[in-house]
């Protein structure tokens, strides 16, 4: 249903820049901040057995999608017409990247998924040289572009100086690591290859001069920062191998205090912790919320070797779209911090009392409420006015357990069927 | 041609559950992150010369779309019909905010937009008890969002312990002001009076208590933070009025360094000096950019008398779908931190040369380079090879004079009505 491409004369030529001048106009009658707008020309590849390996020969990079079949349900196929709209607008949009784009259906295309190892619907497989990134966040034209920029850049970042250095300090928000090395040698190639499996979600970096010395990095050592800590993990740097690196980022990967981001938002939140997580949302652009934050790094610095805790912490301003709907689906006030326990089958939700406007919760009391979450005091089926399913064992009328489909967790489990 | 919402029946319950249940396959078995999706049902009105009233009583805020009439290019109509939907969804995503939606057209309802005072094609125009706010920024329905939810809060902060202190101090990039009172008096009425004038663009904090000693300020201070500034612009309490402290921000109000916002880009855009603008790209998470960031702001505090000097920083990062953009049109490569003039006009620019990969320009260096561009010796114009369009003067077939829309640049100028 796509228009072709039409072929340039001088006419069309004229055409085809109105709809720049018309942005220009609604915007301002001035020039260098263009949004692009999708010019209609097909760019996205609908990808098969026949094509794939060319299209893999083709681009520097390729990303495919991999989505469910083709839907009868007029709503859903909206739905998927408009994620096809995005990669569209992304592949236009990174034209001059060498970058290729494609569909892969789940059901039409089965073998090629099987062959490329694409395995969960809805998520952008990126293949770039010899190895496969899986994209599971946000399906926007904003996050994906930012994304494969990203994807684009060296894996590692040398720091030279001590500004560059306090740059790599005030990235408290990501998992980081920092290597010192000799030069270009071979623990440095291991470090490289290492990085490439992480980017671009873990940053990696690396230096090879004296700044070493103000993080007390010995030669080839690596350190390890997990998010919001000020105190790095340590790999020694004898026989320093790429696969070591890659055991201890594994090991060390899951943050005690982890902030969500649109680019990987759905993996973060499928790493749930017994089918729930514990939430936190404070806007760190807000005194309040700041302050908040701080008591929450306290307490996370306090448990990070309790490897049952991990706080996921959103902050309402990375995601105004998701602003109303958590609103209404948790029943909180998000102009104001807040923390709760959610479970993530039915996104049933208990939330801290903080009513009382003056005082934000000590780090002592925090510890004390997530304690009672750890151990089930606090949990999010006590205050369910439908009972327990344990409840109902022999009374159910016809001996199954589906009376109370909004309320029974286990279920969804079994019925989880994303085809 | 939209659908009317069902009337709920059990099956129909169970098909409007179904685009839920696939957006939350498509992304992930599990619940909590459903990014809305447009439902189809109309809540942006078309205000006309009857319906106005009505719609500015009805709801504690409006907001009009000041919008070309509809154009014959379908181009640009379906710019338009993009426009409509992003206000569409905004609507649907703030529904339970009370906030009224609507469109005004500047030829059908030139009547309407003068009573209210709409100007400005393109922008949206909220109105709020007794004042209307601008809002010249990204067309998105993320920005829209996040800019409405920020309307929604209180105008002044209250500021009431050390942690919260910091998180002011930490708000360097955001012009802001903070006022000492005793409490709510006619002092600090006067304060919230002014901050209503300037939400959400400018931030406005108060204190009552000892917090203000750590800032040195006297009873009924008012302090006016520029961008990246230490020092604080100081009125004194004597007499303190809404009026003195309007006029004390317009005063202020252009920076020395600002960020490039998306809530109000296109309004910074405008506000050139001469036609051109002093442009740095620097992704903050680099340590490149981080560090050329820091230059940058040492020149910023060194020349912040300087009236002619407003450089305006970009961070790639906050506009990844303009990247390229800007890539293609000023021929820079936006992995590294750049810096050039540009003429607002044309989009032509100039670039400073930082071609040699090890060492950032020092800030003596950039002072240097800026003086050039302000006595301009550095200019857009010396390397031009086409010349201006007014070799097209009088071909114009309909003696209209349009020809020219893209090059005059003293015109627009005269044209500037801010109000």
């Amino acid at each position: 249903p796509h228009k072709k491409a039409p072929k340039v004369s001088m006419q069309l030529l004229w055409l085809s820049l109105l709809p720049c001048l018309y942005l220009a106009s609604l915007c301002s009658a001035e020039q260098g901040l263009e949004f692009p707008s999708f010019d209609g020309k097909d760019r996205v590849l609908h990808i098969n057995e026949r094509n794939y390996k060319k299209a893999l020969k083709m681009f520097d990079m390729l990303c495919l999608l991999y989505h469910e079949p083709q839907p009868a349900h007029k709503g859903r196929q909206k739905q998927l017409q408009m994620t096809e709209l995005v990669l569209e607008l992304t592949a236009q949009v990174l034209e001059d990247k060498d970058i290729g784009f494609g569909m892969v259906d789940s059901q039409k295309d089965a073998k090629v998924a099987k062959k490329l190892g694409l395995e969960e619907e809805g998520s952008l497989y990126v293949f770039k040289d010899d190895r496969v990134i899986e994209f599971d966040g946000e399906l926007s034209a904003d996050t994906l572009v930012e994304f494969l920029l990203d994807v684009l850049e060296d894996p590692v970042e040398l720091i030279s100086n001590p500004m560059e250095l306090r740059a790599f300090e005030r990235m408290e928000e990501d998992i980081r690591l920092i290597g010192y090395f000799k030069g270009e040698d071979s623990y440095y190639k291991a470090f490289q290859e290492a990085s490439e499996r992480f980017q671009p979600y873990i940053k990696f970096f690396a230096t090879f001069d004296k700044t070493a010395k103000h993080l007390s990095l010995k030669m080839n050592e690596v350190n390890f920062y997990e998010p919001f800590m000020e105190e790095p993990a340590i790999l020694p740097g004898r026989q320093l191998s790429e696969m070591e690196i890659v055991e201890f980022v594994h090991q060390h990967k899951r943050a005690t205090l982890r902030k969500l981001r649109a680019e990987d938002m759905f993996e973060t939140w499928e790493d749930d912790l017994d089918g729930i997580h514990i939430v936190a949302f404070a806007e760190e652009e807000d005194p309040d919320g700041y302050e908040f934050l701080e008591i929450l790094k306290d307490v996370a610095r306090d448990n990070t070797n309790n490897p049952e805790l991990s706080i996921v912490w959103i902050d309402p301003d990375d995601f105004p779209l998701l602003t109303t709907y958590w609103e209404k689906t948790f029943k909180v006030n998000l102009f104001k911090p807040q923390i709760g326990v959610v479970n993530v089958t039915d996104a049933d939700s208990v939330w801290l009392d903080m009513s009382n406007d003056e005082d934000l919760p000590t780090a002592e009391e925090l510890e004390d409420w997530i304690e009672d979450v750890l151990s089930g005091k606090v949990n999010t089926e006590d205050d369910d006015d439908v009972k327990d399913d344990s409840d109902y064992d022999g009374v159910d009328s016809e001996g199954r357990h589906h009376s109370d489909d909004h309320d029974d967790h286990g279920d969804y489990d079994d019925h989880d069927d994303s085809d």
